[in-house]
């Protein structure tokens, strides 16, 4: 495992130690889970290493601090290959280089499942941290990076559909799913720009975004026409729906309306809107900014926040799941 | 859960802040599974608790740190009672509490086994921290804390006799394997007292000073003149032989001869000495300290390093099992 720049005792002592330039780390932890956050048929090792880091190193961005180390621990099956636990290694190592740390620590065992747990350290730089709370009325509401491309290539997964089998656009929306890229160095850029308020989205755009109302106390609206919902994400609903003739059209017994009313319930379109506004796992960073921040273009707007309480799309309540309840 | 003093942000936000407050920060973490390194009818959850917390935590006082922070990373089964969950926490936050630990962070996930991961964090105080690898030829060797009296406490219990049922004397074994008491703020005492090199007593005595003596390119022999075999380890190990038959005795056909010879194969008094040897889990540190150094009393010097390789007991190699299997 390559050690980072900050480390100064590696992997191989009781502890590791990593340099704190600035007088303070920051740290998240969390799980990955066989079956309920992968499954071995669908991810490669490898997959399942940068999906279990990203997770830990985009909470890190989330505070606006740059990642410095991660430590892991891995339970899993006697019965695992070691070219598996290679692989993985790998994942892990090539995930926390792109977000600039080091793999500094880990502790495995045997379990009946695959479950990793990967800590993640950050340094702040001698900013503050950028909480959840931060948000007042007023606020820009803007993201980095994508959203329901995740989702998107789930589903094509769970259609039982393989990248190998989907045209390149589609391909892409399944490797999203299994090796989300978070855009960590927005973090500590959104905190330079003046970020109040920061999370990254892992449950989903809505739910994540109802954390910062509640943390705030304020609420957040969405403007649905500002959110880039991609051709790609449009070309996969209507292959999903042209796949299962079960599923609802126009034509056919509609739920009752969700907001927004733009598209049609069921339509491809109404599809893609539902990943990009509760799908979960592709961990943009989306932020609140006083008004007037002037934001460099990976920042989109896509809302402010406002007094009162909870998310609205379009100045109305979403219908329908909010938050992502992974595939189980 | 309670936030430790050099806590800034603690759980509820996307990742914790703690202060570092000599610009860098030590790091472990370890797993604790259910079935392998506890068990359910055996431990309560607050005995799983201070458990898991202890392992990480001596970690960290073996660098020759001060504990800061626990992050804690828990899969459990969805029928687990919040009752049992409850008394986890309060287990970790107790142990914590006892190392001047604060809880920051933690994730949570439905998992088919009880798995705990705990990643400790700690801080030097500007000095250097105390690897494996600096012991050198006539250092003296020392061990703070218990030695053998977790694997005598496991024993009990695997021959089917609860603390209940025991005599204080013998019950407090079975404490010690349940909720292990490392002596933490020995760690940083070994530091200032110039300790060369130091590890937490989790594998076995024989196992972890394999360790040191590897990295640091020396032999360690251990006196066992000099190692206390308490008169609670030989009664627990007298109780044993005389509740099972089967068990060798002097009279029976003994095993090939292990070193020390001073104790007949199958005594109590052997049985106990091997407990102290090999036993894992009391997570006693052991340290090396240059000779003539003054040491206070509960540093009990038990062998000295020298220019050579391995562990040896009264100048011969141990025969046996060196490594602790948990239990199973």
């Amino acid at each position: 495992m390559p050690a980072g720049p900050l480390t100064s005792v590696g992997i191989g002592d009781d502890a590791a130690v990593v340099t704190a330039p600035s007088g303070s780390v920051v740290a998240a932890v969390d799980l990955l889970i066989e079956g309920r956050h992968f499954r071995r048929d669908w991810s490669a090792a490898y997959d399942v290493g940068v999906k279990a880091a990203a997770r830990s190193l985009a909470d890190i961005a989330a505070m606006g601090a740059v990642n410095t180390a991660l430590l892991v621990a891995l339970a899993a099956p006697g019965t695992l290959p070691a070219r598996w636990a290679a692989g993985l290694a790998d994942g892990i190592a090539a995930e926390a280089a792109r977000a600039g740390a080091g793999v500094v620590g880990g502790d495995t065992a045997r379990g009946d499942e695959v479950i990793l747990s990967v800590t993640a350290l950050g340094d702040l730089a001698g900013r503050r941290p950028v909480l959840r709370s931060g948000a007042r009325p007023g606020d820009l509401v803007a993201v980095a990076g994508p959203l329901g491309r995740s989702a998107a290539g789930l589903a094509l997964l769970s259609a039982g559909l393989s990248a190998r089998q989907l045209p390149p656009v589609l391909a892409a929306l399944v490797a999203a799913h299994l090796r989300p890229a978070p855009p960590y160095d927005a973090g500590p850029e959104a905190a330079l720009l003046g970020a109040t308020a920061m999370i990254d989205v892992s449950d989903g755009l809505l739910a994540d975004l109802g954390h910062v109302a509640a943390a705030s106390g304020v609420l957040v609206d969405v403007d649905s026409a500002r959110l880039a919902v991609g051709g790609p994400l449009r070309e996969a609903a209507a292959s999903l729906a042209a796949a299962d003739p079960a599923a609802p059209t126009e034509a056919g017994n509609p739920p009752p309306p969700v907001s927004p009313a733009a598209f049609p319930a069921g339509s491809p379109e109404a599809t893609a809107l539902d990943w990009v506004l509760t799908g979960g796992e592709d961990h943009a960073l989306v932020a609140a900014f006083p008004p007037g921040t002037a934001l460099p273009a990976r920042w989109q707007v896509i809302g402010e926040a406002r007094a009162g309480a909870g998310v609205t799309v379009d100045g109305l309540p979403h219908q329908g799941p909010a938050g992502w309840e992974h595939f189980r």
